[in-house]
């Protein structure tokens, strides 16, 4: 893999000239990685987890989901076809021909295997990580298992924009029949008159919602099971489902702390600012969390903000989380459960960092060095040349 | 932690200007950290590790090393005064008063803790790491454990530089009576009369190597098992002790594969060139590897290098790897089992991404982002903006 490349780690170089060692990214091996569900297209066989690895210069080999084995098949055949054309080494991308769970656990425990991307549920996720953390060898598994993704109104905003908010949230939940990873499943807000007109309110825009189905019957299903257990909190049940409950209900129910993983929300009412921020200090890890406040409520909502921060990979005033751009600033990511390591992220250009270790050469003559770094920066990437970013060539 | 602080990944700004959304690294939370055995001063207490996880704003929980309590708790001290008279906030360094197992299994599985940083044995690093993979919420652990660091004289170089690597070598092996973890613990040859030579030379020099006493009585004691599992293979024993094995011999035998702690290395003797990619290729993951050559030698080690690039974090041409330098560049970790993930380092700048993790966010008014993210950059730090690394202000 020796062609330049715009790594993302910038090369160090050492201090001393007369020694110089530098460091650069090299591929951690082999990644295994594990479509999602809900995501057919998207972030699937040609998706973002598999250019990032492929960019770090792994090999891929890429385990299909068994919601769309020949969606899976079809684009794994124009990615082969796609390296062949662009003569990248053979076997640099392999799509298993098994949907089954045995031929996940052995991608997993297999020797040649060095890191692994999995998105799903937080059992498999959890099952994934403690086969790689079990191996002779362990490896990193950077699996994005679950959130409920907390949207909190302050009181001004539920004022000033509730209608607003209203259609605004009504189309994040029910985006993609809610089956984005990033859907708000839970809403905290204070207990009063216009909470009760925000849950009139938001019941009858999802009475409004047209009936469409989800990606296969399984998660159908799974979404029913999931109602079913929390049917004491339903309030509004159609294409969508708007569920409330108590904070005193929400910190005992384990069922109610679950992501319910489709078109529905749970809102949460709180009595007063004090059990908010006790609610929010509850919350597992989380993918994002998002705050609606007026200008006015910038310095009352600082401490419910600090909580925040400490619980999510990204942090939202006045939008949704819906929305996930592939950029140098994503965070794709987040405290356990919502991943299982928050140092990384599965999408954006920092994805790539799953799946590089760095490598220091200490003096190493020119002619023996990866072609990142020569003397001369012919990949006009980013270096860091005696503590100073450069894209400028060593020596001059 | 609202402080400037020249945080080592860039934070990130959304290449939209109507709604950025910037990243920047935020503390993964209180990083326990474990004491190493043969540091008592330099990488201990005040060490690189500590340093690193207070830069990322982790507050940080040492454990001492039951080898040396009372040089920790006098710098760990020194650590509490100098956190109070800096006004860093209460808590913010905490020595435990205990060296037990117990305490150090207490620290990994503690809630609190979301970072672990061990420096030790195999055998202790693992189980750590299993304790923190099997927490309800797994942490990561970087753990520094097991490396045999090969050095490779290729045939030029023994012929041609024999009596100067005989002294750099025999200096390497005995440096801090061989307590350094990037000790070359085997030396990789072709058999022949002149590695016949090396080895007699070898033996000349560790004679003349002066007895010294190890960090602690049980380093020692260590040592004297170690050397007994091996003594069939011993050439040389003083104060410094040379083995040598066929390659054979070392593939086929556990007891030669594993890290011999003390002043002591084991040379391989490989048949032809085959043999020896054969046991590079055999290698576990290593902290370093080194190989000597003669510039008449560099495409021929061609395949080498690329074998042991893929086994270690640091590689070397005709230098030791003991000695390690703080900078950007160092890479101090390796693939399994020299660390538990090939990804990080503990020393060098890029020691704090252990301890960092990114957060994201999203059209956040000015007034509520931290200030590194700030549009004008009163830290003077490097920011990525529109795709471009930066240390102006944002919208100038």
């Amino acid at each position: 893999m020796g062609r330049c490349a715009d790594r993302h780690r910038p090369a160090g170089a050492q201090a001393r000239a007369e020694a110089g060692s530098p460091a650069r990214a090299a591929p951690a091996g082999v990644a295994g990685r594990f479509l999602r569900e809900q995501f057919s297209l998207a972030f699937s066989v040609a998706g973002g987890d598999t250019a990032s690895a492929l960019a770090a210069g792994c090999p891929v080999v890429v385990k299909p989901h068994p919601g769309h084995p020949r969606t899976s098949s079809l684009v794994g055949g124009a990615v082969q076809k796609a390296a062949a054309e662009t003569s990248m080494p053979e076997g640099v991308f392999h799509l298993v021909n098994d949907v089954s769970v045995e031929a996940g656990t052995a991608l997993v425990v297999h020797p040649a295997i060095k890191a692994v991307g999995f998105t799903g549920s937080l059992q498999a996720g959890r099952a994934l990580f403690n086969l790689a953390a079990g191996r002779p060898d362990p490896i990193p598994v950077f699996a994005e298992m679950s959130s409920l993704n907390p949207l909190v109104v302050m009181p001004g905003a539920l004022r000033e924009r509730q209608a607003e908010i209203v259609v605004g949230l009504t189309g994040s939940v029910t985006l993609g029949v809610g089956q984005f990873c990033t859907k708000p499943g839970v809403v905290l807000g204070l207990r009063g008159p216009e909470l009760e007109r925000f849950e009139t309110g938001l019941a009858d825009a999802f009475a409004n919602v047209p009936a469409a189905r989800m990606l296969h019957r399984g998660i159908e299903e799974r979404l029913a099971g999931s109602l079913g257990k929390t049917q004491d909190f339903i309030r509004f049940s159609g294409a969508a489902h708007l569920l409330v409950a108590s904070a005193e209900d929400f910190k005992t129910s384990e069922v109610l702390r679950e992501e319910i993983f489709g078109p529905a929300t749970l809102i949460i009412e709180c009595a007063d600012q004090t059990q908010l921020l006790d609610i929010a200090q509850t919350l597992d890890g989380q993918l994002t969390a998002t705050v609606y406040l007026t200008a006015d409520e910038h310095e009352t909502s600082r401490p419910l903000l600090e909580i925040l921060a400490q619980k999510v990979g990204r942090l939202i005033i006045n939008g949704y989380p819906t929305g996930v751009e592939v950029c140098p600033s994503m965070q794709h990511g987040g405290p356990y459960p919502a991943t299982a390591d928050s140092r990384f992220t599965s999408v954006g250009t920092a994805a790539i960092q799953q799946f590089a270790r760095p490598v220091c050469y200490q003096s190493f003559p020119e002619a023996l060095l990866p072609p990142e770094l020569h003397n001369a920066n012919r990949c006009r990437i980013w270096r860091q040349i005696n503590g100073k970013l450069s894209k400028e060539d060593v020596g001059q």
